[in-house]
């Protein structure tokens, strides 16, 4: 199958890595053409969560070279604050029977009435990933990949095919037959976890090991539960269970946030608040948390450019 | 007149130079007997907002050496969270005609009644100072100091003499008639800019300058004006006014945090809430920076232990 990949970040590496491993032919689009030079030249390297190293052929191609993708599936794999632009960029140019979106929060699903492809799925990454060097991405933490359907899809269909063919166990698919539980459950633990740690600037553990932490966490899933109408009980189990096993990593915000970087606050929190304000519903600490690391990344583009 | 000042950190210190400066004479009781030693043998060094170096001879006694203190007038520059610790210690130790207190917060108020002196006084104040050795303290912003009768004073008495014979245009002092109004006031601003240029690692003025850190202010000043009773206009104003003056200074409670140190949390924030907790009135910021603080306390503590 011809897969096409936009985004090289480390979600995108991944996906393009562990594509290649199971003998799909993978495209990766690229921001940087010189990022596409080197891993035209030297391959993707791809470091295993065992330590060993295994490199893929690929083909890489900058997005202003990109003049029509003709593909079985393509995968968006931008941070959701690229999504749009890389959309207005790209979708007249994309011909593929099925596209897949991998973005964190919700977005991205503001994006899809954009689309009129025959199949559209929506994935959400449980893996750790880090992208160490342009063309080198290490495996930190193996999760799982769920995936479900928005639109579209029979058992012979581009999807479910893509998905069967991976049986490597490091790389495990979960069908799920809910998108919007899938994307909402997946929601709440970032909103929950990431802004947070990224304020607080402590691992993800210190959400349960510390009783003030874990005070502010519950009154956060607390608020948005509500929100979402989701269970309460069922929730705050789920963001409990996900910081056991992810305490010793640093949330994708406070990485954002020690390198300075734009964080994907709007669509994890701003959709949860904009959510709020359309039911009237008060969120004072999600709030709380938006303005802070709104405020914690003004703060850090001027110091940026000083 | 003589003059006790029990701690020895930037304020004691402070109060003690200017005190010596005006003639009058100074006994400072210190925790450390280092310090005492230290004091008594090289004198108190005081650095002058112009840079100018003054010494005073004052004496120093540690904590532990007292058995009665005589004097016209006591002065308790201890942190809020130590007060009670130390009055335990001193309140039968401590025979003296007025009783000045000049914490930040309102827990010292709780204490008063414990004190039947003839003379009770409070003060609110508003230098910037800075212990850099046991006996060398720097004026690092020349404010005022505010202080009220709490009771029992007249023309004649030891405070009004305390405060008058001090002309020095250096420390000025304002007396105020209401001392609870004094006293709200200087607390609204220490909740406003306190925890949350600590939580947040900034000066003073970056709550003016950056958006969604004046948004968050203005909230919690909302909400502190609300529980406290006081009119809210003039409470932003005052919190702006404060927060301009002292733009590059960064909080007591920020300094706190960088040196791992307890906070004058309860004092401060805390007071609040227990406030409004009786009056069942909702103060989410108020919730979420107490908690917040709290917990970086806790995690400072433990990593000192590790």
């Amino acid at each position: 199958m011809n897969v096409t990949i936009v985004g090289a970040g480390s979600i995108g590496l991944l996906i393009a890595a562990f594509s290649s491993k199971v003998g799909h032919k993978v495209t990766l689009i690229t921001n940087r053409e010189s990022q596409a030079q080197i891993l035209n030249e030297k391959g993707l390297i791809f470091k295993t969560n065992q330590g060993t190293v295994e490199k893929y052929r690929i083909e890489a191609v900058a997005v202003k070279e990109i003049e029509t993708i003709r593909t079985d599936c393509v995968i968006f794999a931008v941070k959701s604050y690229h999504l749009k632009q890389v959309l207005d960029r790209l979708s007249g140019s994309i011909q593929a029977k099925a596209v897949l979106f991998v973005q964190n929060g919700m977005s991205h699903i503001e994006c899809l009435s954009l689309f009129n492809h025959e199949e559209i799925g929506l994935a959400v990454v449980e893996h750790g990933a880090m992208r160490l060097e342009d063309n080198l991405v290490s495996h930190t933490g193996v999760g799982r990949i769920n995936w479900s359907i928005f639109q579209g899809s029979k058992e012979d269909s581009v999807l479910p095919n893509f998905f069967s063919k991976s049986e490597d166990v490091n790389f495990p698919f979960y069908h799920k037959k809910d998108w919007q539980k899938m994307l909402q459950t997946k929601l709440l633990v970032n909103v929950a976890i990431n802004p947070l740690t990224a304020l607080l600037q402590v691992k993800n553990g210190a959400l349960l090991t510390n009783d003030s932490y874990y005070k502010l966490m519950s009154e956060i899933v607390r608020e948005t539960v509500q929100v979402l109408g989701m269970n309460g009980k069922q929730g705050l189990e789920k963001v409990i269970e996900v910081c056991q096993a992810t305490k010793e990593n640093e949330s994708s915000m406070l990485r954002d946030r020690a390198k300075g970087q734009k964080t994907e606050l709007e669509a994890i929190v701003g959709y949860v608040i904009r959510k709020a304000n359309e039911q009237s519903q008060s969120v004072p600490s999600l709030f709380f948390l938006y303005e802070a690391i709104k405020g914690i990344e003004q703060q850090s583009f001027r110091g940026a450019g000083q």
